[in-house]
């Protein structure tokens, strides 16, 4: 089969590779359609170490072609999403709810990181009960994909900042991530969203999310600009979908004591975050920072898919380009460059099977 | 100034009435419009027990007319908006995170309880700091006015609901109250939302405010119906508002093990509400059942008050009618009666000021 | 092999069985001591429907004697507890924060319900990696085996009465569920302890586990007493750990507005629960009732096994009897009796590995 | 009347002041014994900016003076707690659920920050009703002084913590904050508690208080032997209560994925406190960072004296030297230079009423 592979740091390629076997509890799938992700672009550029061989990608749906003896919820003809995440279910961090912790810090991150990721012409999935969900026949493959990480983790981003009913939310950057916990927070009842965001399109989806305010950080100080439309109090919860030191302090100086910074941001670079010491109120003003791996699990997938049955979001606005399987370089290559405008792009896969 | 009282169990009249005077903290409000509570005609029929020349109503906007010599942020003129609840901030009860239960169980609840209610020239209010909210400019008096208990008694109820981001939902009833538990799921993130009502125009606002599923149970067994809807594992969470024994035992047969029956209906009669056993997982299938009064102050009424800025919910396609407040004897009888298909009557005051 | 048996409704024996063979993830243990519960005895006498030849008991610990090939963390001669409750631990139930409820209300309880227990010469336990604990050298398989249920389910009876640091808390029946669950209550940081109970015996108990006060429903109106104690306020908490509909309704009845009803009794009869309306306020309090079904896997049994060794609670002053495993049957009928002030007998097994 | 003032930054001086009167819902107090807080002292040095003739302290019981007129609950004569921090009940952060937070950050804190401290002959109290608690008769002034700030700083350390029963928690530096963390977590219900001091007498208060292991930072490296201690899975929750970056990054270093730090250290100094990147998990790992300032007020105050009552804790070992008011400097230098191995000094006020 093929596999989209990176072959050591800043090298991918388009080789074949042995079809994978299921073990007792585990699924094979036939991907239709996956999409790629930014992490992508920063495992092949070496931010979690080197991989040889390793298979990327890790948003996918697709078809169940095979399942091991002890599997009993699905059959080979299965339509089905699976997430990003696929937690290890009896670990001793699940049973303490942090599945995407389970055997280690981010241990439930297998795809990409320490298996063979989605973007293949057959993907294996570990517990297939605990991690499969079906996707109901009123959606499109298009639609259910974004399920995998964007919607699971933007969504996150908004339930973690605990934001209460009428409340203000800062949600800095609207990359597909930072968009979806734009429209999250709308989703948990915020009163007021503010965004921040520099790129045309991503402003002009960030308003169509949900947000009420767009501050742009070229031409404004984002920080002057929150606090001001906020009576100088803050807000409620801030949200880091971005990544950086920059925007993290941002956070911290934004929000209001005894608020929530929620961060989902994948911080790649640097010895250290940096907390404001004041801004923090000297480690006493009851701010909260809480961060979140990426939820899975057939329950997560399977509310997020029924969010997307009755219309709750549109995710697909955010899909800019579409590739075949075959192309899959190409599309890499510009998301890595930000290229063209490029948010999403959707790879089709042609089905063998 | 004019006044419109419960007279004894049964009777209701517009009398003349002394004004009142501030305390120290307090404020005089000149009501701009008003709206009738069924829990009004409750009051009227006993089921707080007996009142004599009592103010009736709780649900009010207006004027600041007059302030106690300690309130800080108020001031005559200003147009504010005040909850049915007005807590003594400082009680234990409040102290405790339970506000509505100061000074006693339902002990903020002093309009038209403990204190002259809202249907009046003029209005005192207790602690005017920590219990009135400025209605900003872009706001009507019609808008604002449902803050005071049909949006913050019925978002409490979902926010009490627990309702997982994509999760399943029931609502009992599509009174007002309902409604805005509905609406209020919706704004949550709830994944699918099923609501019981038989009430044509009910219906109708119920799919308007977000429900998914309409359950008539003139029609159809809702339980059967809610249990069907949901693949028989039953729902995240079920919403009782209404009040009655049958809609609360069905809640517990609906909600799944480990679910929550979030309770704002008002039980007004009978010596117990019933748990069926067997449904209930003999008192250990981990259901929750939690009970609110409709939460007030300050920052409860501005967080309401951003949410009808930013649109995220018309409250006044409930309102089937209007009347000057001269004629709310009027007003009153149909709301009673539920004549004429009336959801929620508006008031209009005349300003004397 | 020898298992002690229900053969149909009130009939118990001591029989020859196959022994069982382990699934893939599955382990086979053992036992080395195991204790009786009331709750053999209630379902002895038919409280969850008849059962043919249905090995009882669920309270054990053991050695390892043989694992499934999937099993990555136990091996044969491993000195263990399992939980009264065994989960599914990639269940939707479990993915939902409430793995006692896995695959349906109740479903984690497997032994002597669904399938064998543990009153057995080799008992199967299914998940192995997922609901066994490795038990410290330094502690005795006596004092490890009361994890697997009264540990568990007591200290869950005070975990989710939410008491505040310096709380009142009121705990109904002095059983050895509630005796941990009052010892639950001191390790939460109550600041003041009510016990309800009659016994002598566990009386005493109840003060040694930490009870500030014990009030004898025999010689006093516990609600009386009760809110006598906390000057007519009521208790922070109430604790049912009886399973009575009387003492339901007295916890609704001492509890403050705002507090929490916690039950951990199995309420074995009757159509209903009562929930008295006027002291519920009306719906309206905010009283909190939740209940819960022993929570069991290898972290919580850790955990517990953790505040043993520290010497945070002793509950073999619980164990008033002890028996050899061919003398079960004795040791069940004085307990379905309650003869001889008995409150836990510890049944020994003989090795025969 | 005397009081103990700061007189610009690095001075002080037991000076006559003008008796303060109470406000209509204030209270005056003459105060009967105090502790020195090393907070105190970090005032004097500059790190909240210079003040003027501004009296010292925050912690103190004491005997009512005089009250308001709007004051209910209390009278001369009545022997009362105040906690270190007196919140404005009504505001906006109160409400919110932040009462320390009142007004603004760290608004709650007004003793010898916005108005005068405690270290006077008398002292003023704002808010008497909501701030003042009445000190049971069995209870010595000397026990009770530590509820204002140890008991209730020290305390909320480990209730945010959010420690599962039988968890695992480390607690670093037992100064007498630290000492009442250990203490806290212990009632809190933690299976294992790691404190990490290295002077003599608090290595044995913090085993006398609960801890189950000592690591000494003069010795070895805290963070390896508490991961050592740990099994290197990390422990559930981290307590920093000393205000250092260093120990703030060891705290993140130690905790678990999934796990807590909560933070009750003053960081005094220091443009940033600096979270360790990687051992954030990438700002992935779901670890929380929590704050907290002292929490006051009545309820407060009244359940901390119930724990004072039941013996939960005795504080008064914390206590290694006493003065008379008069000789306050004294003890006041003392406690900046940490001489003679002193923890917390008491001082005896000489009731002139």
């Amino acid at each position: 089969m093929k596999a989209f592979v990176m072959q050591g740091i800043g090298s991918t390629a388009l080789v074949e590779k042995d079809r994978p076997k299921p073990g007792p509890t585990d699924a094979i799938l036939s991907p239709t359609v996956g999409l790629i992700c930014t992490s992508d672009c920063h495992t092949v550029h070496g931010a979690i170490g080197d991989r040889d061989n390793l298979t990327l990608g890790h948003e996918v749906v697709g078809v169940v072609d095979e399942v091991g003896e002890s599997v009993s919820d699905f059959e080979p003809g299965d339509r089905v999403a699976v997430g990003a995440i696929t937690p290890d279910w009896n670990s001793i961090a699940a049973q303490d709810g942090h599945p995407s912790q389970s055997n280690g810090p981010l241990g439930g991150w297998k795809f990409a990181n320490v298996k063979d990721g989605t973007f293949a012409e057959v993907v294996h999935v570990n517990d297939a009960d605990g991690n499969l969900a079906r996707i109901p026949d009123d959606l499109t493959d298009h639609e259910a994909v974004y399920t995998a990480d964007m919607l699971s983790t933007g969504f996150a981003a908004a339930e973690n900042a605990d934001i209460p009913m009428g409340g203000t939310v800062a949600v800095f950057a609207q990359g597909p991530v930072g968009l979806m916990a734009t429209k999250g927070a709308a989703l948990q009842g915020a009163g007021e969203i503010i965004a921040v965001e520099t790129v045309d399109q991503r402003q002009e989806l960030a308003r169509e999310y949900g947000a009420d305010h767009v501050v742009d950080f070229q031409e404004t100080d984002p920080v002057e600009e929150i606090l001001a439309l906020t009576d100088d109090s803050g807000v409620d919860a801030a949200i880091e979908a971005l990544g950086s030191d920059e925007t993290f302090q941002d956070c911290i100086e934004v929000v209001k004591p005894g608020g929530t910074v929620s961060n989902v941001g994948y911080h790649g670079e640097g010895e250290f975050r940096h907390i404001p010491r004041e801004e923090w109120g000297v480690g006493m003003s009851e701010i909260e920072i809480v961060t979140d791996l990426c939820p899975g699990g057939r329950l997560r997938m399977r509310r997020l898919l029924r969010m997307l049955e009755n219309d709750l979001v549109d995710p697909t606005k955010m899909t800019t380009h579409e590739f075949e399987f075959e192309d899959i370089e190409t599309a890499f290559e510009m998301m890595d460059e930000k290229a063209d405008g490029i948010i999403k792009p959707l790879i089709h896969f042609e089905r063998t099977g």
